[in-house]
């Protein structure tokens, strides 16, 4: 008798933009005819950039003729598209080997997969809040224990706790844990890590061989040049870190689907087997994945080429400008804003003591604005509300408009 | 400490295609100028379609606009190209919903990634020899004892022996299982199971609970119109049966990367809880995955047209044309052939009681082909070879002429 994996019954009920979707609609019908202003989702809204564009044509045509024409590509992704990351990462000062570096259909596939090849017992600490896919692919693969509806955690997980106190980047944990998630920027509050403050955790995961997944997915939006943009700027790290990024954002590739991880062969489990980790990932991949789609990867090849990078540049500098009219605008009203400089993501704090989700139904219901409840990251979020800057210049400017001039605050 | 998941050290050593790989490397150094001829792994090696190319080409333009861009697109797949589904299955007269097909990025994906929402001590059966990703994603799963070099077959695991006697159309197992894996036309055999072999198999599943997960890929390539070409021409198959299958193979998409599953609401595993499964795949595929790239979904759906679908079965046509040739060309050397007309891949007998790998050398050292060893898809495909159809009409008559005039049988 077939039996159901039963970890996916101690999920927390549904997915945050779900029920966001479903209070949406239950606005709509009850006031037809208002305009309601989206900052919810991290979705992009802009075209591609010509030069991408190019680059995906070039790959549609290679389809088409026979001397061109490839079925199945290299199983860790097209070499030239591995060799313009390589250079990517050297202009920061990184040494990477091309067969250190693994393409993939996005960040959250291997956000999500990349723990099934660590022990199902393992001890995992998450920041808190944090991207909902750290935590449920955990949960999936059996590592927690049940959710707790008041508390909003699962037990057996370490939450560490992001907040205004410090800066929303924690330290690391004070027990002994063997993976741990960082995302920086992170999602949802924006917060950047210093090179410090990832020092720190690398001499944790050092001392305590545990293994640090660093999502730098939000890296390119990082203005400050004094902040890392990857794990890998910390000396020995990649002795102890795999990194994950996308070309979602920072190309605007968001539905074309290409991002890669890097495990380092230097990377270390448990002792006497470097290596092993390099060849269990690629074992992962070659064994549930076949390559992200042909065309995407000769338009990352574009985004990683001189013009390419130029283009990215003024398209990640446009979701900034949004993001610099929702900081400015918000700010006059008197709204704690914690981030918005150095990436897309708007971190606030509700007024008044409102939790997260009551906060969303008054600025719905009063400015018309959808934001997404910082509760539904994480327990640490209760309180705390993200807005985003992906969106059309004329809406996010209306949206602020709408705030300043209908939330009652 | 971070460890393991030790699940990857019982797989058996390296995958099939590298070994041939390393052998084909060694025997081109030995002897160089000798022209190597693939008949090995089912990569396609023909042009897309037009009507393809135009749908590609269209989902790159519909990126470059701002009034055309979407990023993220829906969660199941793009409703246009799931309409176009439930239309391709309404033809063979299954009933479909459209929140029953979940759009993915290939047949292989979904084939590893099923099999996680069962229960991690699900018992297993599998077709022997059959696609190594259903064994090798439930070893890693933690459903397998160790491996048995000698026999080459994993504890725990339930292998319904596919051989002459039966057609290679195995009967369901004796004893009770929970999962049954089925390919049908299976990789490596070809061979199709009919009607009444299914529905012993629909019969078995329906009665111990069982699920049996359905991989028609190859449907497309079935020319017997009594065969079926899906596990739904069998009645009740929705409540004990899912399905995954491919536009690699029939629209010659294999690095495009798009596939499908069908999880029916009717489907049951436990008692009492029908619809749980279709909605915990739902939950899987939105936190491990973030759709098929939207370039890929566009031409899925013109691949689901009325002109793509006349293109790509002349596209099947050709290949299946190749298969003809090394049928008829190789059945005069006396050699047994079971398949190749309901298939793209032709299953043979080795000559002369040689193992598998034996007669892969000597087909290599001989002829100069490169085969598939049967024994590379399970212990009962000790003793057979596979050959595949894929790749240009020249190079596969060269190929067939090789081994009648080289092979010394």
């Amino acid at each position: 008798m077939a039996r159901i994996n039963a970890n996916y019954r101690k999920l927390s009920a549904g997915y945050l933009f779900s029920e966001i979707g479903r209070r949406v609609a239950l606005f709509r019908q009850e006031n037809p005819g208002v305009k309601v202003h989206h900052l919810g989702i991290g979705n992009t809204t802009e075209p591609l950039t010509p030069a991408v564009i190019a680059g995906l044509r070039d790959g549609v045509d290679r389809l088409a003729t026979i001397d061109s024409y490839r079925g199945y590509g290299d199983e860790q992704g097209e070499e030239e598209l591995r060799a313009g990351l390589v250079r990517f990462y050297r202009r920061r000062g990184i040494t990477l080997h091309l067969d250190e570096l693994f393409i993939s259909d996005g960040a959250k596939p291997d956000a999500g997969n990349i723990q099934s090849i660590f022990s199902s017992d393992s001890v995992v600490a998450f920041q808190d809040p944090a991207y909902p896919v750290y935590v449920d692919s955990n949960v999936i693969a059996g590592r927690s224990g049940s959710y707790n509806n008041n508390r909003g955690d699962y037990a057996g997980f370490v939450y560490m706790v992001c907040n205004e106190e410090n800066g929303f980047i924690p330290d690391p944990p004070q027990d002994k844990v063997d993976l741990i998630y960082l995302c920086s920027p992170n999602n949802p509050t924006g917060a950047v890590a210093t090179h410090k403050q990832l020092k720190k955790f690398v001499e944790y995961a050092r001392k305590c061989k545990a293994v640090i997944i660093f999502d730098a997915s939000y890296s390119e939006f990082i203005a400050d040049p004094q902040l890392p943009r990857s794990i890998y700027e910390v000396e020995s790290a990649e002795e102890c870190a795999i990194e994950i990024n996308s070309f979602s954002k920072f190309a605007g590739f968001t539905g074309v689907r290409l991002g890669w991880s890097v495990v380092p062969k230097a990377l270390t489990a448990e002792e006497g087997e470097p290596g092993e980790l390099h060849r269990f990932w690629l074992r992962r991949q070659t064994t549930f994945f076949n390559g992200a789609s042909n065309i995407a990867q000769c338009g990352g090849i574009a985004v990683l080429s001189d013009q390419g990078l130029k283009e990215s540049a003024e398209l990640i500098g446009y979701y900034m400008e949004n993001a610099r009219v929702i900081r400015d605008g918000l700010l006059v009203t008197g709204l704690n804003i914690y981030s918005g400089v150095n990436a897309p993501y708007l971190w606030l704090k509700t007024p008044g003591g409102l939790t997260s989700w009551d906060f969303f139904d008054k600025l719905l219901h009063e400015a018309n604005v959808v934001g997404t409840p910082g509760s539904g990251f994480g327990p640490s979020g209760e309180g705390y509300f993200r807005l985003s800057a992906f969106g059309h210049r004329e809406n996010i400017e209306e949206a602020v408009s709408s705030v300043k001039k209908n939330l009652r605050l």
